[in-house]
């Protein structure tokens, strides 16, 4: 097969770094060869030749997962598609810009500013993170209380599936109802129903003004009810975040700032629009019990407010390894689900950071480890993180909202979807890859 | 079976009564039974016996289907969920309904009004539609603009699938990545994978007020052309529509309005919010080439000025008898798709009546005919129909935008998704429903 490839390798340095992900998950060995993609044609042939032989393919963009989605293995093939890094289309008229799969997520954002539009989904990732990574993992964002995830940013797909044939699906206009809704099983899917070479995806017009306002509270009880409030005030915030004490407490040690003293709890959210005056002092309002209150829409003081959030996981990973944990939960059930956080903390003796996107019941409770990276994980830390996804499903949640199962979570999505729903995703999964070549134990 | 189940009919006029739906689809035979669901357990048994016996199983709501989804068939069974029609449960603080299948979907707005909140999918049939069936078809409706489609308003649904098992796909959270999205595979299947027996709506809050412009063009072009601009703009109209002028003139011979004489074209946005007031201004200025723009926050000048929307379906039907098309485009073709589908009236002779969600790209052309219901249609019709779905592709579109696919478009979905998507489509119904028996013919 490698005579038809242009960019191939079988060198450890270069099989190394292409093992894993960000996901700190154990060791799974080295693979065989990594086929950097310079065409669809050579992905073709590459799943071609790993369903003849029967070798796992294990396709990656920028590495960046958090849940071993990327994660090779011993004998198996990974394929990098980070090199088709094209944006092969903007059509600014329609929203719409087709680009191929590893262009890095703010790369598209940059280049749709430049016509007045933005790409909504903004991982935490975004500068490191590919497109076609974000449609694996059907990742979300800290705009996503307003815009949705990266499913509902995604017109139609290019999929080479596991025999090597190219098929497109979904019609790339904003309404299709024709046939079955393949593309959405894609997203989210980590690869394993085939191979994402191809995007349609939707932008969306700049708001002319994005208002910031930050707020603290004495305790994350109160600041997870005010964020319930802002919900239901009509308004909808683009993003509506929280971040708890000791993650305060750790970004004070980091960057040398004063932030936990003012209080128990952050809340941050952002409007945008045409004129957010009206929706600023709404959701100022229902800020009930907020000890202190900031509102901006100067672009350089949103930045300082902002501050508070987006140091949140550097400054709890400079704490020791961090477990990056992503449960969801209904959104009224926040601060119910961030004390038992807490309460799992306490009864396993781990340290848990908690900050959450409030606006979609989605919460990262974060276990800080004391172990080297790739080392086996402390019993108590499992322990805990099998409590987390417990406390998930008792809730009426899901145990990963937006960083997928890849390795770490297959036991409990098979748990929280029970046996019939795992029984099908499996016969779907044989329909697609017969010879279960794509990406396996993944996913499902 | 049928000691299992509390109502049931044999009797000829139920038969008939059951028998189809409003898409005007040839006559496929009386159904052999119809059965009453008055439980999930009912729906269970009947399943169970359908398969057992590998008869036809036809699911219906309100029967309200524009595309023979619901169409019966000699020797089939039809299971009739309009019974089952409780809201079981309103989470006002999680914006969220946990409902049966055959609640009206009006009857669903009406109950969220109460918690000041609403539901957003509205096609034109919410006054007698069910839930379950906006969910087969995955239904729009004016309101599409901004807040989507009725996918985006499921989160989590009760399937009984074809060997009677009840199962549960989504997580019910806003976010959830666990394992395959086959949620959004049954949404707009129109029944073909499983029985929808249960669902979990995404409600909104309420926008504090709602503006309503009016606008009237020269010519369908500039109208087009204006809508575009509008959504450049970066306000997102709730609503956005076009009414072509012979659709203005079928409304005044209706209701004795003087429209036509306004403009060759009628524009109608909404925009909605806490306060609209810059929104309003921004998409008046975006209206250029409009000869006459009224604009108001009233309720009762809103209502007004949507009638010229809100009276388009029945003032064409009054002309004779209409078959509702149903294409997508790309939302910056359609004035190109509208001066196509004129001319495609012109060439086959019928007459072609036009609005749109211009919103979204998704059009409804109306070929009106002179054949009573349920005759066979004239050629010329159907080639006109041909011509209109051929258009869509070529335009880079969808044959069906929120319809469906029913009986009527078999044919263009395959030739729309190609051999080896429609090929995917048939074997992951066959792992869903081996024998066949659930809605056949139908979606795929």
């Amino acid at each position: 097969m490698t005579d038809e490839l242009a960019d191939w390798s079988t060198a450890a340095d270069r099989l190394a770094e292409v093992a894993t992900d960000r996901s700190g998950s154990p060791d799974a060995g080295a693979p065989d060869l990594v086929v950097r993609a310079r065409s669809v044609a050579e992905v073709q042939t590459v799943a071609r030749f790993a369903t003849a032989h029967g070798i796992a393919l294990v396709t990656r963009g920028g590495g960046s997962g958090l849940a071993g989605g990327a994660v090779a293995g011993t004998g198996s093939i990974v394929l990098d598609l980070s090199g088709l890094d094209r944006i092969v289309e903007l059509r600014p008229a329609d929203h719409v810009a087709i680009v191929e799969p590893g262009v890095i997520t703010a790369d598209l954002d940059a280049a749709a500013a430049a016509h007045g539009l933005f790409y909504a989904p903004d991982p935490g990732s975004v500068a490191i993170s590919t497109i076609g990574g974000n449609i694996a993992t059907n990742a979300g964002g800290l705009r996503g209380a307003k815009y949705g995830v990266t499913r509902d940013a995604v017109l139609a797909l290019d999929v080479v599936l596991a025999d090597g044939r190219l098929v497109h699906l979904g019609a790339g206009t904003l309404k299709d109802v024709a046939g079955y809704d393949l593309m959405s099983l894609v997203v989210g899917s980590e690869g394993t129903p085939g191979i994402v070479v191809g995007a349609t995806l939707r932008l969306r017009p700049r708001p002319a003004v994005t208002a910031t306002i930050a707020a603290y509270f004495a305790s994350l009880e109160l600041a997870a009810e005010a964020a319930v409030a802002v919900r239901s005030t009509g308004v909808q915030p683009s993003v509506l975040e929280i971040v708890d004490g000791a993650t305060l407490g750790a970004i004070d040690r980091l960057a040398g700032s004063h932030l936990h003293e003012r209080g128990e709890a952050f809340l941050l959210a952002q409007v945008d629009g045409t004129d957010v005056t009206a929706e600023v002092a709404v959701v100022e309002k229902a800020l009930v019990g907020a000890t202190e209150v900031r509102s901006s829409t100067d672009p350089a003081v949103s930045a300082e407010l902002l501050a508070a959030r987006r140091l949140a996981l550097p400054a709890i990973e400079a704490t020791g390894r961090a477990l990056i944990e992503d449960i969801a939960v209904p959104p009224s059930r926040l601060a119910e689900a961030v004390r038992r956080v807490h309460a799992v903390a306490e009864a396993t003796g781990t340290t848990i950071y908690v900050f959450a996107h409030a606006g979609d019941g989605n919460l990262h409770p974060i276990i800080v480890v004391d172990a080297e990276p790739g080392a086996a994980l402390p019993a108590a830390a499992v322990d805990a993180a099998d409590r987390l996804f417990a406390l998930a499903l008792e809730l009426g949640g899901s145990v990963t909202g937006e960083h997928g199962v890849g390795l770490l979570k297959q036991r409990w999505v098979a748990r929280q979807v029970g046996p019939d729903v795992d029984g099908l995703h499996h016969a779907i999964k044989r329909v697609l890859d017969p010879a279960g070549i794509l990406n396996p134990g993944k996913a499902v």
